[in-house]
């Protein structure tokens, strides 16, 4: 193989640019020639496509967002547009493709896998709910940003009588609020795994009120609710006054932790080996500490879980 | 004067504990005794009351929230209370005040200073919406957190077609939102001293819309209204797509910066000054770099102004 | 087993405070009473020794250094100190303990294994330069602390033909440099495991300015020798303008990173299990991302090694 | 005036882009064109020159070091160098030009003024020492990034019988210093201005040593001397074991803090409007809280003073 492509492609994740930076330097290193692709699959098929040299990620490392953006493509769900996309592939001589990003971006790279461009995934996303890796790009990032607002609350929260909940990201998955939650002493935790957790909250709210408590912190997942109508229900339930932070589109963002840099150097240099040794359809993944990698199909049909010892942890911890 | 006490009132901000830890080592170097008065005017009423010594504000210099807490106290407003606190003040034999807040505390001082203990206020809050000084302690910090939000956000903002709107703190004051969206080049800044740019910032962004800008990042100070509401309202006149930030209280929290620790450890230290100089019924402030102080009365009916020229420069800048 | 004690030794690390949090509140969640020993073995030694309570550790997850404070004991190392310290538990009726630190911290808790006093070891050192864990707490804050400054090096770097020297601790251990090196794409990284690349480093250097390369980051770990010597010895070697950052303790500080939280809150809650279940002597850890146990003496017998594909990773991303 | 240059010169600041940022789109506002001149006055003489769109200072606000780079330039010392400089002036027909830096740079701006190209100096340096502002660009920033560094130190001190020497930046000023010194809460600063005080630390050390005082912060400014020197002195004078951390370039790094992109954004942009006023040979900055200009001569001939008072408070605040 001599010409590869990479692209990002879903939300992006606080690491993306070292994964990139990682994909070029590594494909050079081995002499091959290595594409950047613009936009995601979308800019693929149109075609924003441009030669990558060492100097294209100098000083990329430490940036969060992606050089190379991202897109949604409707148009890329179609055959017709896959082959367009094929068509651009074929017009630059690209060979294989990198492509980091989250599971929906990993169905595409498995299409063009199965016609005949072998495609590796790189794991990338905030969420932590990719199958086949302890963690994704991203996730570490996410969460300190997490944590260093709830540590600015916990400042102010001492001297008055308030319930503060932290509504964090996560989709479907409840990794970055458990993990937040028990990186920061939470009283409570919310995740999608355990939403009938919601009336333990509020026992666990009045009798903290009723032993004198003052304060109390809720960090709840996106996949259970709106913060704003937890904050309410709370205070419908208990009459403690309630104050809500949504921390939205901070924790998208930030300069990626040293670990995150670490992890998507490791997993973007991983995946051009894999390319090196003819491997397609693969998805790239650190677990038990070791570089590994699964099929794509397989971690398509699996489902994350989330660390329940952790979340039993949590609630001992926080008596 | 020989024994003063120092309480901290109303909602806390960053550097209290700097202006703590001045006022009782200038009182200790000028070989005065000091008193910690917790829980703010409540505390006084209660007893609440600690001699404090040196170590006792040893590494508090850096950490946000305030050591000497804050509460409410409605008991406070009543004269029954006032005769309780001053009994309090009787009783630990404490001549003068100083009071580290914002307006209502500073109400509660004037209340005191006519009773015959001479009160000092020291402007602490987040909002910078007290007259008579050109900075309150806490403002810098706060507005250091929202820009680092901020740039988060424009991290992740580079590869979506969508519109950001970030909530921040201030009250009725305007100061927060505006220095955080010129300090960030945010698109637009909804503030309540011109809280009638809504149909501008509609403008701007149907413009941008219409030239291909992708992205847009609008700074609401929560004065004007709920960014949930005005990203609906967004969402609604220009069909573009909205993700909202609310900071709440990760606004109040936080290492001071350095500017509101320097800031806080003369204005506290300004503070022990004025009652060795027999004077009463004070708030100090920084203005036009120099320390200076006023009558709490006129600090009371001034009202605070935004800088219009950064408003207009801040326009100037995000075409 | 109903009373335990809880000490921090040798050199301090951020995290080790959530670790005494864990310790303290899950014992107690088992019902078990739990002593904080101050300033290390000679504060056991001292009898300087607290009943904690669920309130004694609140407010602390997030904070760096450690609230027992450390410190050296000659005395502990004789015999008759570790008479004097074995008084003191059976005084306070404290039947195991649990030590936080490093491998000189982990000797002494073997000495009172021997002597029949149950202990378990948490690995807490910046330096992550022990044995059956793949990280020790406070390496990644430490690490993000180092990153931090480079990246600030960075921004400044890229206008002046000069090169960068920044040594970091690690002891006798590369990990910090290493893995800060490969986070931050340094133009070279020194470590004592390697100690003999400074020729390569000089090769590497003359190249990149032959080839026009303004400036260079040079990572060097504290083992293999003075930022400064190495600085003189580039610049009589190169003739290039050397300029040596000296990060010192900064490294040591700082509020720990949600990993060392999360992974400190493990392995202290891990250790109380450990002590439940009536084991002694051991060193708990972290391994292939799963809580591990092994023998203490075992662990103090193996040597510590750097990732050497990590290396090799970094020369090749740093073309 | 239609075209106007703009250029940045000697050590970088953060803040300086800004400041660029500014200074673009200001002109743009005004209908000017606005060229960028890469490399300082080297640059200059290079025609290093591209003109400047609003998307060229898209994304840079928050960014530290300055996207024109600087450079020193013997050449332009000379008056054959500066009728190169001037001819490429003519060539690209630039008639006035904005130069952000120190006062070397300033001196370059006075001489191109003299030949009928006016120039307006905008002040960014850390290290505070221009006359006839309060404050320079990147002082903020760099006092920010020195006082984060010593909180760390601050935390791990604690435990350890140990003294901390800390070597900042600053040139023949101590401002850096002094502001973080303060800030901080050090036990003693060491400044320029006060070069004498050393024989006054080490009597401080040693009264604390005899006292019982385990630790202490001392803040050096590089005009005083080296930091390991220093380290070596104490040492010798008072047997304490003496740690030196130096900041070196982080220093001049980072992203600039809210209070320095301000301060950018008026006076790049008021420059803007002085050269539109025809005036020349002025620096603008900021006094009393109020944009102000001078003449570049006047600026040249007055020396930086520190503020006494604040070194006064800082020893009466660390007894």
């Amino acid at each position: 193989m001599k010409k590869i492509g990479v692209l990002t492609s879903g939300g992006d994740s606080p690491g993306m640019n070292a994964a990139i930076r990682a994909v070029v330097r590594k494909s050079i290193y081995h002499d091959m020639e290595v594409y950047g692709i613009y936009n995601g699959y979308q800019g693929l098929i149109d075609g924003n496509i441009k030669k990558m040299e060492i100097g294209s990620v100098g000083d990329i490392i430490q940036r969060g967002g992606t050089i190379l953006y991202t897109a949604r493509s409707d148009e890329f769900r179609s055959e017709e547009g896959r082959e367009k996309a094929i068509a651009q592939l074929n017009k630059f001589g690209i060979e294989g493709l990198i492509v980091i990003g989250g599971d929906g971006s990993f169905r595409g790279a498995e299409k063009l896998t199965q016609k005949g461009y072998p495609c590796i995934g790189v794991p990338g996303t905030i969420d932590n709910d990719i199958p086949g890796t302890d963690f994704t790009i991203g996730f570490d990032t996410a969460l300190n940003t997490v944590i260093e607002a709830i540590d600015k609350i916990r400042d102010t929260a001492t001297s008055h009588e308030r319930t503060y909940v932290v509504e964090v990201m996560g989709r479907h998955a409840g990794d970055l609020a458990l993990w937040a939650g028990l990186a920061d002493g939470a009283e409570s935790i919310l995740i999608p795994e355990h939403a009938d957790d919601f009336e333990d909250v509020i026992e666990r709210l009045k009798r903290g009120k009723d032993r004198g408590k003052k304060h109390s912190i809720i960090v709840l997942a996106e996949g259970v609710g709106s913060g704003l109508d937890f904050g309410q229900r709370i205070k419908d339930a208990t009459n403690l006054e309630t104050r809500v932070t949504v921390l939205g589109h901070t924790q998208r963002g930030g300069s990626p932790t040293a670990s995150d840099r670490v992890l998507a150097s490791r997993l973007g240099a991983k995946a051009v080996d894999l390319l090196l040794e003819g491997k397609a359809g693969r998805v790239v993944g650190i677990q038990n500490n070791k570089l590994v990698d699964h099929d794509i199909l397989e971690i398509l049909d699996e489902e994350h879980k989330v660390d329940f010892k952790m979340y039993e942890l949590s609630k001992q911890l926080s008596i």
